[in-house]
């Protein structure tokens, strides 16, 4: 079990159960709710109820995916904590991936102006990404995050076991980021990641350790986004307007293979912005799209792309902010492109 | 004009235009939006726009009343900061009472995760209370302020000349916030007040500075309601609950006859629990109920009330948490008080 430390509140990684017991014997909360869905209720709960020694807890059980990682959401975790009766003594534990931890955390931290809440990811994205950093909200008015806060947890939980119940598609997922943490801040980790063809045989704890630790380096110099915090932001822009609009049609995708396209076109503006080389921008192409495929692009949708980049949050003033690789395991972040610029990346990965 | 200081941020009581341009000029947003409703548009923006010098100022309007601090105008407002690309370094003006300063105010702050607001309250109320100590939210699920956060603005200007526009409800209504800090923290200020049969003749600015100065020295030592700050929760139990059920009835009560009510009851349970002497609770009764008048309640909504007050969040578990009396002047936080008792002190308000 390893001890990672953020600031004000620990990462715990591998046998979470001790720590995770202390945690509970030392709050001494008065009531303790777990977020779930119907997936981790099948999967993860029997792990977290057989292992604890939670009295009289309590459920609170909503549907999973993105989709529902809206404001009625929030509606009907807040209508539940009420009839629950809820104090701000209470704590609130987050057993799912990123939409629980990002809409419990934000439940947990707005419910009588705020709860503790815990968080328990159990998908790859969550572990290595979403669950630290303080970063809780919801999408609203078609726009990813739109509406959140930044508030730490209590502790964070990470139980790699949880990963042998996901299907093949959510670790695709979630390893875009690990790939996306190797190409910003460290390029043995990128040449590692690129070595691995099957994701039965990995070791996940020795992957996620090193990818949690470069998030948590960048967190930890600028908690609020104000400036270093901005290099998680690679492949970001054009890969949330990707995943904002997939979201709206009948073929959502994960939020890591949105990503995986921003990275790419990405990667091609950095060709044209920050003296990133074609030869590296050609290795990122060809090992996504070998990857994660192609995801349908069509040209007609580039406007609607670029309105949904203009309400990023990363934005100042009109301009769209983007961060961009010099070369591998390098970033540098506030560089602005302009839509014109934007649809030709589009259309390089189009074209790919 | 006068500047009182509370930790990160500054009041100013008086004329206000100076220290606002000043401010406005210092930070530079990229885009400043001022939130209304039909009552500030009328009466308070032209003082706002004559008197400051805001380039390209955006409004969003919303419907008054209590009934309003919902999440369903919190989604019209974000919508229309949406509609407006805000980014995060926009500023949100919220000019007009409680409801727009608490509702405005949660929705900057969650807005892309926190943008800068500022506070410019409009009634009385909102000049002695709600625009001071940070606290933010909506009413949800038939419970006061059950939704919100924690959170100071960028600063606060009082401008006295504002309380000309109002009605002579909405004066009253502030001024129990006014008599309640006199109770809580200085019998001399609850003496003063007591004599002030005419609110036309009064010298608004020199009331309000001593109210102001109540609040701050209590929220400065415990700004997030741990333990001392729970003293300005005096009448609120029970008044919050007579207000929350009054707002599902066609016959709204302001909040400060809410609180009138409930400084009674909790006065009479002061008796009870923490040796307020009787004399003071006449002298309470008598001056609140001929200032107030009578609230009509009835004994087949006690249990409804009592319901109410168990998901007050002051609560820790099931007991249900007073600030009472020991004498004019002096509060003490955390008694709890049975079901039975606060019926009595219920009947006791019936029968006066």
């Amino acid at each position: 079990m390893e001890k990672i430390s953020l600031g004000e509140y620990d990462i715990f990684v591998g046998d979470i159960w001790e720590p995770l017991n202390d945690l509970l014997v030392e709050f001494n909360y008065s009531k303790i709710v777990v977020l779930i869905d119907e997936n981790t209720r099948h999967h993860c709960l029997s792990a977290l109820l057989s292992n604890t020694d939670i009295e009289n807890l309590k459920l609170i059980e909503i549907t999973s995916g993105e989709v529902h990682k809206s404001i009625e959401t929030c509606n009907v975790i807040w209508k539940q904590m009420i009839v629950k009766q809820l104090d701000r003594n209470a704590l609130v534990i987050n057993l799912g991936g990123g939409v629980i931890g990002d809409m419990g955390g934000f439940c947990a931290s707005t419910f009588k102006r705020g709860m503790d809440f815990i968080q328990i990811p159990t998908t790859l994205l969550s572990q290595v990404d979403s669950s630290i950093g303080g970063k809780l909200g919801i999408d609203f008015g078609d726009v990813k995050n739109s509406i959140g806060l930044f508030k730490n947890p209590k502790a964070v939980f990470i139980y790699p076991g949880f990963l042998k119940t996901l299907p093949a598609a959510e670790i695709q997922s979630g390893f875009a980021e690990m790939i996306k943490h190797g190409l910003i801040a460290d390029t043995e980790i990128w040449e590692e990641l690129k070595m691995i063809n099957d994701f039965e045989n990995v070791n996940w704890t020795s992957l996620i350790i090193p990818s949690l630790k470069i998030k948590k380096r960048i967190v930890e110099a600028d908690p609020f986004e104000k400036n270093v915090r901005k290099k998680l932001n690679f492949g970001h822009t054009i890969g949330h307007a990707v995943e904002s609009l997939a979201l709206q049609s009948k073929q959502p995708l994960l939020h890591g293979e949105a990503i995986a396209v921003g990275m790419v076109c990405e990667a091609w503006l950095s060709v044209k912005n920050s003296n990133l080389s074609e030869s590296v921008l050609d290795e990122i192409s060809e090992y996504i799209v070998k990857k994660y495929g192609k995801v349908s692009l069509k040209e007609s949708a580039f406007s609607n792309l670029i309105d949904l980049m203009k309400n990023d949050k990363k934005n100042e003033g009109a301009a769209i902010n983007f961060t961009l690789l010099s070369q591998p395991g390098k970033a540098s972040i506030n560089h602005t492109c302009d839509e014109k610029m934007i649809a030709e990346s589009l259309r390089y990965y189009i074209q790919l």
